[in-house]
């Protein structure tokens, strides 16, 4: 249900069609929360379909027309409503971390190539978040400065802190992930030394 | 499709019925990937169906029998396949830190009830971990000592130490969790004590 309330707190910012809405999305919430667009035009029709966002329709050229969504005062009621839901966590599924467990099974190299592709997918994850940590800082998002141009000046602080306080959390753990694929990766080179010293030993 | 290789990877310790299997998931696969024990029967069928696991009846008492599974030839290479394959990272898809990007929506109280949840999670989290690296570290789960029991000794300090570097690392990003919902505990005291000193300044 995540997604419809992120399509409804983007319309606070103000009203958008489908094609704004799926271009502001790749820019702010997929940061956070992916979706493909092809699942963001069936949410919009059913968020229109319970009154929580209404369309209007202009003319687009002379054949066809574009629907500019808006929120609904309901809208917005059910937002607060979703923000003030204490959610249960979701239970613990981390594919890449089980199959750290069990890389004794294949080889060294292995193990090297999955820590290696760790390391570098969290470093671009750390880098992107830390550049939209820095945009928000500098209120530098279309979305951001429109947010803030239509809410009371006292509200500014809380709008963006919040914002950035969830960036910087997700960039800490980016760099979590990066120390451990590093950690990782100096573990491999360790366990196969000693596996060549045994080795030799041996001969 | 992790369930099936988890259960796999548990019958390289020794053959299990699907209740044994269901109890040594709990205290070790299930840190790191959540699975329910009605998913676990049906996927132990499908797995003999595929040849990758053979199962035996014995009675059990006068009337019923059970069935222990072992693993084959087949589950051994392909428990290998997938160590070796290289998944693509999953989408980034995290509710906590969505909704925490909108909780100007909601009140104070909500904001610090949020981050209080998030805390205590975390924390719960972090010391279940923290206890299962101290048990592997240790050699203490029934599961590791019947590993080790029939592997030959130069390969136990890999499996030992990949498992370690995993909980390692799932403590240290719960530990960052902890911080996070910290520092967004002292942000809700910063935000709330600004907005109380400009209504007592505006009265």
């Amino acid at each position: 249900m995540s997604l419809r309330h992120a399509l409804l707190a983007l319309l606070t910012a103000r009203p958008m069609t489908g094609y704004d809405l799926a271009k502001q999305f790749d820019v702010s919430v997929a940061y956070v929360w992916h979706a493909p667009h092809s699942q963001i035009y069936p949410e919009l029709r059913k968020l229109e379909a319970s009154g929580l966002v209404s369309a209007e329709s202009t003319p687009r050229g002379s054949q066809a027309t574009k629907r500019t969504y808006s929120i609904t005062e309901e809208g917005r009621a059910e937002l607060r409503r979703w923000v003030e839901e204490v959610a249960p966590p979701l239970p613990e599924r981390d594919a890449a971390h089980l199959k750290a467990t069990y890389y004794e099974f294949g080889s060294f190299a292995n193990a090297r190539r999955q820590f290696e592709g760790h390391l570098a997918y969290h470093q671009r994850q750390q880098l992107k978040w830390q550049i939209h940590v820095a945009q928000l800082e500098k209120h530098d998002t279309d979305l951001l400065r429109r947010r803030l141009a239509i809410e009371p000046e006292h509200t500014h602080d809380a709008i963006v802190a919040y914002k950035v306080h969830v960036y910087r959390g997700l960039v800490e753990r980016a760099r979590v992930e990066v120390e451990w694929a590093r950690e990782g990766l100096a573990l491999v080179d360790r366990l196969e030394a000693a596996e060549t010293a045994r080795r030799s030993a041996g001969d």
